[in-house]
This record gives structure tokens, C-alpha cells and sequence, in this order.
């Protein structure tokens, strides 16, 4: 927990971050405090409820209780993996517990299994007799295994697909390519972390596609992420047929920086695999509404996480938080009119598996699906909501900014794209989606390595983004009209 | 490079800094403002000296190219390595061509070698069928080997030396003890980051032994630094005869949760060795005086390194610094009047044979040697000197702080002890010590951790501490009379 003092300074550094922006003229700023509209209020009724359940969320510890079990005593959840059925089944328990109507949802979801992995390079400019320097990575999910001895090949350096395309496919045939891009920690600093990540993040998700079109031995990236501490950082990528890995940020400028003087040559090691697909499950679970049980709103997060850390901001935190919503709306016997229905979706990472077949298995009943919250972008402290709806289904919700304004939880971003990917199928077929705007400034330091761990989550900012989630929740489950559909 | 904005940002920040120390009472600043003395002043000729020489420094990427060679192409040097040997050799050869009677001086030294290190959980409270927890962590140097199929047993975790002293030895006989004591981060950032070291690094030295005085199968610890990615940082033990090796902060402190619900049980693989001494080389450099050639003023680095990192603040910086000292003096024609010794230490981290040996081997000369300065607390902003001389000694330095007033290394500290581990035997033999003060709020996130890295200096700050040490060397090379020796 944060004191006093550290707040102020939090705030004054947000002060200062925010002067500094406006100086360096940056374009108008994306996130603009949400005006209350003259428009739509809650009702009384409502706003009290609201209220009260914002202080249960900003006073309690169930959220982080869940997350402290989901991250220390299940620990990494890869889809697949034994600790990813025994997760689903641990929140399974506790929702029917919590007296929800709980359905475990079989689905068909990716298994990727790390093998050993390790790379030094064998000859380099400068190097001194019997010497060698060894190199920090990890395999993407999409790489393809080395001999079990290893591969040894010289390294090709680009800076981006540009360069590479300008290669003849002579220079790369045969070679470890080797994107050394950096994720812009200046942007993400400044508020656009999604941004600097996406720009990024393209060469881990299609880099080893481009080098094997040229007949590239391996390819390898720079980690998608802030803050060097040596970490590499995992995640998908589309599979290529060849060996495929990300370099913590030191290593990629290691031979960076090497390749410049003279030729580099590494010995790499990756014997992941990519076995069958698995039965994994989505947990589904239904707090009925009185009023209207056949009408749903989905609270969420998801489930399985990377292995090499414990899935503490990816993403527990967004199922802990979808859990308590519905752990409060019991304590505070806030039946809602509508169901509320919280799922923690299997796969996310990997192969979306279990958003995939839940839109399935449900499409008779989307077109009773009100709307479908995700939180998935960490669990720092909660700036408001990304929205993709109609105007008119969004000024309908902004009164909750006078709720949530104490927590400074205020506003109401408009997305072109579904704002998370478990809830992108549901999107698509016209349902409002809202995720929650986490301050996303050092969440890529963290996401996908090793260090996703509890300890990364601020145990009163997780209270905040409950308090977001729940308010959300209940706000669109108790108000007197549907939400309008998303225009098509 | 930092730009003028992030400049004055830090600047803010350390007013901010200053202001939190202040309001919560802390004691008396350590490290004063030093105000010019009205006593001795510089010669009008030694003034403009030192302000052509910082210039040229601060001007200077010599110490960063050869921070460069070290790191980068030479890479980690552990004491006893392939690596150290080729580092010895390039220095030497480096300072050759800058003119300087070079020699390289064997001593025995110390010959760690990292083996296999793994560990996981095996059974712990809320785990999962055929679920288990990867555990992220490194031998230290006093190390013994577990079996090569490693050890399993119970975890005992104590938080203070008392903590394991109030057990009664039956519920320590057999068990894996694991002293999780953090390192204080918030004394770190409020300026006392060695003093926070110290607190915690006893465990890392002594925790092993009193461990095993009770029986113990291991002794673990949780590594002692700032910043939590997940990194293990290691160092020097003392061997106990059990195995001993640090987590990160992040496994100490699930193992630490978990411990407290129920047991834990470790599986802990270990094969480090420590291999008989050998020869390893101090690197010898004199530029000699141009009138008291006997008298020695000696600027120096340790060579050697942890093998988890490349030794870049620790302590590849330091031997940077004082190789330009001797660049610069001769870029600028500053023939000294006495003469500059240069050294490169060998074997710092682990058993120090490389200054036992200097000391013994020179106790001839010793009585010549007029001061040491030692650079072994990273690459940041100098703040100024710390120093283990006689009142009058210091007074003699003080207008010193003028020429560097402009860079912001005013502070002339007074240490009880001696003010390097490196020099330490000179100034236990009455030679006026002096190391440079860095900024130390951030060396322990990286120091003996595989994050120690060259782009963890910046190369400002490294011609600032450039600057630093070459015009003390010029003043304790050129002063009209010796300074005076240490009271002993």
C-alpha cells in the first residue's frame, strides 16, 4: 500500500509528466477528462448503490486475496499446462462458493511447452582466446526446435523489414537474423505504452515469417519491452518453420554492436514444442438478474498466462477483479435486474482458443449480451474505460464518471478496434465491448517475462480498477434501458 | 546522452528528493556542501591545468571506448578466467601504446566456476496436481556442490540472524534455511545505498555459516539490490561447506508466502566450483614524474568482474577512468611531476589476491606512494571524494571543489574506513585514501546481477567521473609539498 506522501509525489510526478507533454507539443491528448453531460443521470436508487459499492471495493482485499492464490499457489498458467486446468477449476470453485451458477466450457486450446533454451556467441570482433559470451533469450511460441545440439550460423543485423527486404536473399540465406527494434520507452512514458508496444511488436509476431521467406536460418528480436534488466520477454508468434526467440534488450545490442565491427557467430539452443491441441476451459459463471435472467453482461479477464512469470498483471489482475465484482454484489446483496456473468477466458495468449468457442457455443444467446467488459492491460491504477459503442450507448454510461471522479477513474475513450481481445468476437457481432485504461506507463516493463510476479501489483490500485469494473457492472446491469448495439 | 530537459528533470527530482529526506527528520546530510576554504589555494599555473584537463574530459569518449572494449568484447572477467587474462593483457597493450612503462604483476587469485543452478518447488500449500514452481537463482561464491542430481528438503525461512538463532537446532538439522531480509530500498533512494547494503549483505557473506553451525542441507538468501526483475544478484560467501546461492526477490518472497501457509519443499541443484588459485595479473601502468619519480600517486579500477553481467559499472568503469587519466595527462602533454600509477586490480570481487599481492610486493615502496584513489561505486554522477586522510591532508584538496563546481563534485567526505576494498591495504599502511562518491541510488538494482551491462552507464556521467579522477590524480601529482601521511 502507497502512503500519503507517496501519492502527493505520484501526483506531482503525473503534474510534471503532463507540463512536460504540453511543452513538447505533442498533439492533443487522447485521453480528455470526461465532461458530465447535461444529458442521461443515474437515478438516485442507482447512485447510492454505486456508491456504496465503490467504498466495499476501495475497502476490501478479496480481489488481491484471489490473485495472491492465482499467482503464488497456482503460479504460470500456460494454456495447456496442468497448472492452467487446476486454475480454472480453483475459480470454478470459488464463484460457486460466492453462490454463482458455474459451467466449466470445454474448449480447444494451444499447447506450448518450453524446452531447454541457450545461445553464446561462438566467434565475435575482439574476442579473446577460449572466451565466449553467453546470450540471454527465450523461444516465442511459434519457434520451431534447433538440433538438440544447436545451430551455429553468423548473424545478419537489421533495424527493421526495410532493411531486411533490401538484403539479397544470399546475405540472409542461411544466417540467424537478428530485429534489433526497441520499444519506445520515451512513448510509453508519455502515455502511449499500447502505441510504442504495437510498433514493436510486429517484428516478434511476424519477423520469423519474413526471415524464413528469404531462407533464414533462425530469427531472432529484440524484447518487446521497458526497463533492461536482462530479461527476455515471451509471447506469440506466427510460426515460420524456423527456430524463433526474443533477446533481452542487452543482448539484441550486444551483437548489435558487435556485427557493426566484424562478424558475429552464435551457437543457439531452442528445443521448444508446439504439441496438439488441448482441452482447456473457459469458467463461466452467472449471478442471475431479477428482472431480466436472460439478459448478460460480461465481466472479465483471462486466465492463462505466459510461463516464465506468474501471470500477476497478465492477467490475473483482470480475473481477481472479475471476481470480486461478483464477490461484492453478494456482500452487498446487490441483486442485479440483469445477469451478470463472470468469465475467465482460457488462451488469450496463444491461440485465443477459448474466445474463439465461447462465441461458438453462444451465438444463439449474443443477442441477449448487453455488454462485455475485459480487463487486460495490467492493474495499475485505473484512468477510466475504453469504449467501443454507439455516442449514443456511451453518454448513457458517462454519469458513472461522477462515481468514479474521487478515484480519478474519469474517462470515456472512444477505440476503433475492440478495446481486448478475449471480447473481440463478441464486438464483432455488434455487442458494446469496454475495457478498463490502466496507466499503462511501465506495464511492458514486466508483461510476458519473468518478472510478472504478485509483488508488481499495488494491492490499493487493484482495489481501484475493482471499484472501475464493479460500478461498470452494476451500471449496466441495473440501468432501466438495454444499451444500444453497436452500430455494424 | 541525457538531454537538457531530462537534466533539469533530475534536477527537480533530487530537490524532491532532498525535501522528502528533510521532512521526515532524517539525521544530519552525510555528505555537506564544502565550502571553499580561505586557507591553501592552487597555483594560478595548477588552476589553469585543471580546468584544461576537465574540459578535455568532459569533452573526452576515450574512457567509454575502452568501457566499451571491456564489456562488450572482452565481456564478463570473473577472476581466474580466459576472459580476466585477455582483460590484463588488452589493458596492458592499451597503456603501452599510450607510452607508459607497463607490467603486468601475477598474483594468485581466486577461480570460481558456475556450474549447473536450478531449483523448483515440489510440493508447497494450494499447489496443483503435477504442478510445480520454477525458482530463479544463483551460487554464491563460497558455494559447495549439491549432488549433480541435486538435493531435496524443507524450507525454514528467518528474516534476521535472531530469527535463526532462536530455533532450536532439530528444526534446522536437515533443512534448506532461506533468510529473506530485503535490501532497503527507500534508504537507497534517499541516499544511503551503501549503508542499506551493508545491512543486508551480511546475510550474503555470513548466512551460510550459521546455517550450517545448525546443521543445515543449504543456506539461501534473497539477493541483496534495489529494482525487482526477477534477477538473481551474486558475490562472495564465506564457505560453509553446504550449497549456497541467492533467489530473486521474487522467489524469496513466494517461497516466504507460501512457507507461511504450510511447507515447502525445494528441490535445489547446485554445481559450482571453486577451483584451486591461480595466476591472474594486476595491470602496473607509470607515467613517470617529471621531478619525484620515486613518489607514486596511484588512480585505479578492478579488472575483474562477476560472471553473470560484463562488468560494466563493477567494475569495468573505474579501470576506464583511470586509463584515461593517463590518456588525457598525455593528450594535454601534463607531464606530472610525480608519477601516475595506473592500475588495474585483479580479483577484487572474490579473494583480493590481486591487492594482497600489490601491497606485499611493493612494501619497499610504500613509503613513496603519496595517495590512492580508487573508483569502485559505478559510473554515476560524481558527487565528489570520500576520504580516509588527516585533517590537514583534506584541507589540502579542498579547492578542488572549485574546479568542479561546474559538474556538480563538491562533497569532500570523511570515511573511517578505507575508502576502497582494493586500496585498503595502502591505507592501512598510512597512504591517504580517496574513492570517488557516485550517485549510488540506482547501483545496487544492477551490481553483481547478469543486468550489469554498458548501457547502464551513461557516457556523460562517465566523462564527469573522467573528469574527477584525472584532476585529484593532477593535483596529488603536481601539489608543491607531498600530502601529509595518515595518522595511523
Amino acid at each position: 500500500m502507497k502512503s500519503p506522501s507517496g501519492e502527493s509525489l505520484l501526483k506531482l510526478i503525473a503534474a510534471l509528466l503532463l507540463a512536460a507533454a504540453a511543452a513538447a507539443q505533442s498533439p492533443p491528448t487522447k485521453f480528455p477528462d470526461a465532461t458530465p453531460t447535461a444529458a442521461p443521470q443515474f437515478s438516485p436508487d442507482l447512485r447510492a448503490q454505486l456508491t456504496s459499492l465503490r467504498d466495499a471495493a476501495l475497502a476490501s482485499d478479496y480481489a488481491y486475496q484471489q490473485l495472491s492464490h492465482l499467482t503464488e499457489n497456482i503460479g504460470p498458467r500456460p494454456a495447456g499446462s496442468a497448472a492452467a486446468q487446476a486454475a480454472s477449476e480453483y475459480v470454478a470453485a470459488e464463484l460457486r462458493r460466492l453462490g454463482l451458477d458455474v459451467h466449466l466450457e470445454p474448449a480447444q486450446v494451444s499447447h506450448f511447452v518450453r524446452g531447454e533454451e541457450k545461445a553464446e556467441l561462438v566467434s565475435y570482433p575482439g574476442q579473446g582466446p577460449n572466451s565466449t559470451q553467453r546470450i540471454v533469450l527465450c523461444a516465442l511460441s511459434g519457434s520451431s526446435a534447433t538440433a538438440p545440439d544447436g545451430l551455429t550460423a553468423d548473424v545478419i543485423v537489421v533495424h527493421s523489414f526495410d532493411d531486411l527486404a533490401a538484403l539479397p536473399r544470399e546475405k540472409v540465406a542461411g544466417k540467424i537474423v537478428l530485429y534489433n527494434v526497441p520499444y519506445d520507452e520515451r512513448m510509453a512514458l508519455a502515455g502511449s505504452a499500447f502505441e510504442a508496444y504495437g510498433q514493436a511488436v510486429v517484428y516478434r509476431s511476424r519477423g520469423a515469417k519474413a526471415a524464413a521467406a528469404l531462407g533464414a536460418a533462425a530469427s531472432l528480436i529484440r524484447s518487446v519491452g521497458g526497463a533492461n534488466f536482462r530479461l527476455p520477454h515471451t509471447g506469440y508468434s506466427a510460426p515460420a518453420g524456423i527456430p524463433d526467440a526474443a533477446l533481452a534488450a542487452e543482448d539484441a545490442d550486444l551483437i548489435d554492436h558487435l556485427a557493426a565491427q566484424g562478424p558475429v557467430r552464435l551457437h543457439l539452443t531452442l528445443t521448444p514444442q508446439s504439441l496438439p491441441e488441448t482441452t482447456g476451459y473457459n469458467v463461466v459463471a452467472d449471478l442471475k438478474g431479477s428482472e431480466h435472467p436472460d439478459q448478460i453482461v460480461i465481466v472479465s479477464g483471462h486466465l492463462d498466462s505466459w510461463d516464465l512469470g506468474r501471470g500477476a498483471i497478465d492477467d490475473g489482475a483482470g480475473v481477481a477483479i472479475s471476481m470480486a465484482t461478483a464477490q461484492l454484489f453478494q456482500q452487498l446483496h446487490l441483486r442485479p435486474r440483469r445477469t451478470l456473468r463472470v468469465i475467465a477466458w482460457m488462451d488469450e495468449e496463444n491461440g485465443g482458443g477459448g474466445n474463439k468457442t465461447y462465441a461458438k457455443q453462444h451465438a444463439a444467446e449474443l443477442p441477449n449480451h448487453i455488454a462485455a467488459i475485459e480487463s487486460d492491460a495490467g492493474a495499475a491504477h485505473p484512468l477510466g474505460f475504453s469504449l467501443k459503442m454507439s455516442p449514443e450507448a456511451q453518454s448513457t454510461l458517462r454519469p458513472l464518471a461522477d462515481i468514479l471522479r474521487p478515484i480519478g477513474t474519469t474517462l470515456f475513450y472512444n477505440v476503433p478496434e475492440s478495446p481486448g481481445s478475449d471480447i473481440d468476437p463478441l464486438v464483432k457481432a455488434g455487442i458494446p465491448g469496454i475495457g478498463i485504461i490502466q496507466d499503462g506507463r511501465h506495464y511492458f516493463d514486466y508483461h510476458h517475462s519473468p518478472a510478472d510476479t504478485l509483488d508488481k501489483v499495488d494491492p490499493k490500485e487493484l482495489q481501484e480498477n475493482t471499484a472501475a469494473m464493479a460500478t461498470l457492472a452494476l451500471t449496466l446491469t441495473n440501468l432501466p434501458d438495454q444499451l444500444p448495439r453497436t452500430q455494424k
